[in-house]
């Protein structure tokens, strides 16, 4: 049960949390901070928020737990603003799709990374975002990976697993290094290569007759690349290492399928697609 | 009305067609034609067809429409056991992915492409495979694209294009060289990219947790990595030409990509992600 949650940033992934954990009747108060008033206003008059202000370091002076859920390109700014107003004993976390820059922000911002803060990666979201988005269901059976560093606090660990525990998600833990790099093969690569397609399409001139003859197929390819422009480039630009690893790794095996189509090998084309689809149905079923 | 049927390839496909003009009490008696005589069995056993024969010369003998249904790779030899056995005005179709290949093949079983062939493309199947997978609502709504050539029979044309409204679809009709091009951006070259995802994950050591770790949208974008492999051959080797063109365009567009992540180009990055997001909210509303 959490007395005073903070929730900095209320979009798609804050608000979800909040409306949660009100659900769960896990969180007494729940405070929204960020810049813009008059969403922070809507957002308590739609009830995902019990009171709100635009003063980072109010905002969180009381909150037993502070959870960050900004885009990765504000969280420096965030820490900056925060830093020395936390209530003794107060569990900070944070919702990013990368965590090694994230580190990196907290570190610059507190001088070190605090025993307390636990770094979070809720893997749940919809091509939707703002807080009219936002839904209590949001996490329900979705995994929550938490990739605490050596000296992080073991209490605030279980204080944060316990938060997503009761928003309904499943929470793992798993180093940064891994977590970004596994992010970016099945996450940020595939958002990059259904934004590079649609765009690529888009520019041709029978846009309208090639989207009007795409199959179901392509929907479901494509429905990821309607994702927040924003969110994404910060995505890119804040775990660009890892990315451009798996990119790279990706276009090697694009070449190789390119070759085999090229010199007509049906059998190599055959043990691709063969090799492809065992993992796929094996990781549906 | 359809008197009789013929459908070469009781699959998912044929099959569905099968049944759709049954339910819509548009066809009186539909043959299956095909290789294997315990499989066209057990779709006669399911209701799929009325009857069935190994014999293609027979099979096609007093049909009035036949359909092909098969893997592109066989259509050539299906044209040359049917060559010279059809009907006198008999109406002749197909529903292969790409079809520049298919009037190829049709020209060199009968020596020229007859005036009662209309080359067809219904845009609609699922990860699945075999008659079992059939349904009679597969094509719902969905698109038929044909092609006709300059000397196609407008009579055969109409012929095709009742029955497969008449199986719930819309038909439009386009050139071939520009069905193939817009195809291959649409649905080829997508499932190659989801195939070679999939297939670059699965050699990874740590493949469990990569697909345990991944999120709904790298599910919804590897779906189409769970169709049938030897489908997705031969249209590979059969249309290798605008799959080469439209990979090759996308690798341009990935290279992009990649040097706006390399120099953290945050406004090229956005530029290209809102211009994606911009047409696939498009294309879905």
């Amino acid at each position: 049960m959490i007395e005073r949650l903070s929730v900095i940033g209320v979009g798609l992934i804050g608000g979800s949390l909040a409306l949660a954990l009100k659900a769960a009747g896990y969180c007494r108060h729940i405070t929204g901070v960020g810049r813009d008033a008059g969403r922070l206003a809507q957002a308590q008059q739609a009830g995902v928020i019990d009171d709100y202000t635009t003063d980072y370091a109010q905002g969180v002076s009381d909150a037993d737990i502070v959870c960050i859920a900004v885009p990765l390109n504000a969280s420096l700014e965030v820490f900056k603003k925060i830093h020395g107003h936390l209530k003794d004993g107060a569990v900070l976390t944070d919702a990013g799709s990368a965590k090694a820059c994230v580190l990196d922000d907290i570190s610059k911002a507190f001088g070190q990374v605090p025993d307390t803060f636990v770094p979070g990666h809720p893997i749940a979201g919809t091509e939707k975002s703002g807080f009219e988005a936002a839904i209590a269901e949001l996490y329900q059976g979705r995994r929550v990976i938490l990739t605490p560093v050596e000296h992080t606090a073991s209490a605030a660990v279980t204080t944060v697993r316990n938060m997503w525990e009761a928003a309904g998600a499943v929470v793992e833990t798993t180093d940064v290094a891994h977590h970004d790099r596994v992010l970016a093969a099945t996450s940020h690569l595939p958002h990059l290569l259904a934004f590079g397609l649609v765009d690529s399409l888009a520019k041709q001139k029978d846009v309208d007759e090639i989207f009007r003859f795409a199959a179901g197929g392509f929907r479901d390819f494509t429905r990821i690349a309607a994702a927040d422009p924003t969110m994404w480039r910060d995505i890119c630009l804040r775990n660009s290492g890892p990315i451009l690893e798996a990119l790279h790794d990706y276009r090697l095996d694009l070449d190789e399928l390119a070759a085999a189509i090229e010199t007509s090998d049906g059998d190599a084309l055959t043990e691709i697609f063969m090799r492809a689809k065992r993992a796929r149905d094996k990781f549906n079923g």
